[in-house]
């Protein structure tokens, strides 16, 4: 058997999110059938590196599946492209060692959530934005982040509590202002439930002073979800990438 | 009467265009009845820069009406935007003398044209990006480009004549790359009927090498649509601004 890699890319605007799940139309399942349509194999089953949840977006999700199927992985990208509706598509394709696995062998993600800080609402970016009307305190935001940035317990960040460690490095986390696009970048080996919304929600407490960006390291401290900021909405979330 | 001047956002992506007509709902048409609904004039009339086509998305359309009502202008904003669909936003609205027409005081107006140049479909791009497979040579595209600014008679970019002169002066015709995307940056003191998307269609084809950079020099002067590009699709155009 062949062991193939995809990059993905996907709206995840009318999607349930990334994995099969038994209410509404799941990322995971339209591949599926997709691959299993150009394959022949009808039990083809794809491993994402990681569930991305219903409205998010990704511009660099990672999957693997096994085939015994010859088609060369180049061609397999236009092929399984045929059979995918327009708001997914494979980017690219290639052959692995037969132990690469998209969630196991991940050593870390990139996500970008984007704001738009606009007094009105703009259609145009709707789909891909979260909307703050308020002019945010960018350099707040920034001495915030610079608190979560390394190893801590994220406890307070994540939503379902997993039953695992909650520890987690983060190795990157910038603000990058385009006005009125404003994006958060970060980047970590690792990320619990919700952890990069949840993060955002609270950088943007802190833009808006409601938060002081001071507190942010009390509140890592404190291991409450209810301490930290809420959960800011999927439409600004994107998955970049999955490095391996 | 006040005479109200409207900046608009919207995506095109769902409506026949900008302008009121028996087939498809219009943009025209939607903004009418919110602003009716706010200010009780139901004969309100909104007169646009301009039509959009089917497809065409604008970031800075310009609009006017007449209006007796007393809310302030900073306020009509918000408000009318309660009554739109979240496709279509009102960004700014301003009092402005009596004279002030939106489609015969404009000086100039900027489109853009978006060009995704991959070898794969983008479905997070798919909305506001004309795919093109492959890669296209910018160089050439911007010695065509040079051909087309200044004040010519271009009939050859115009889809249905309409029987009034087809001089136009282009003061501004750019291409910015930002791989994989390629805007079309273009000004002009008055647009024919499709000739930001056949401008668009030709710069393409020369990009592309069908059509040497040198020859849109000639192409102009035939005066002949036969001869120039093919018309490129609606979903890469946004109207940027008006300028008055």
């Amino acid at each position: 058997m062949r062991n193939i890699k995809l990059i993905l890319e996907y709206d995840g605007t009318n999607y349930a999110g990334w994995q099969v799940q038994p209410n509404g139309t799941s990322i995971q399942e339209v591949v599926q059938k997709a691959i299993a349509e150009i394959t022949g194999e009808p039990d083809v089953r794809l491993v994402g590196s990681g569930r991305t949840d219903a409205g998010v977006h990704a511009a660099g999700q990672v999957a693997h599946f096994k085939t015994a199927t010859n088609i060369p992985a180049a061609d397999l990208v236009h092929a399984i492209n045929t059979k995918l509706p327009e708001d997914i598509a494979v980017l690219e394709a290639e052959d692995v060692p037969d132990d690469f696995h998209a969630r196991y062998s991940a050593r870390s993600k990139t996500y970008r959530y984007t704001i738009l800080n606009a007094p009105v609402r703009h259609p145009l970016e709707r789909r891909r934005a979260c909307l703050v009307r308020t002019p945010l305190d960018l350099a707040a935001m920034r001495r915030a982040a610079a608190a979560l940035v390394g190893t801590h317990d994220f406890a307070a960040f994540q939503s379902k509590p997993q039953g695992k460690s909650s520890v987690r490095t983060i190795t990157r986390l910038d603000i990058v202002a385009d006005w009125p696009r404003i994006e958060v970048w970060i980047s970590a080996d690792g990320f619990l439930y919700n952890m990069v919304r949840a993060i955002a929600g609270t950088l943007i407490e802190v833009g808006l002073r409601k938060t002081p960006p001071d507190a942010v390291a009390t509140l890592l401290e404190s291991r409450d979800r209810a301490a930290a900021g809420p959960t800011a909405p999927p439409q600004g979330l994107c998955l970049m990438g999955v490095e391996y």
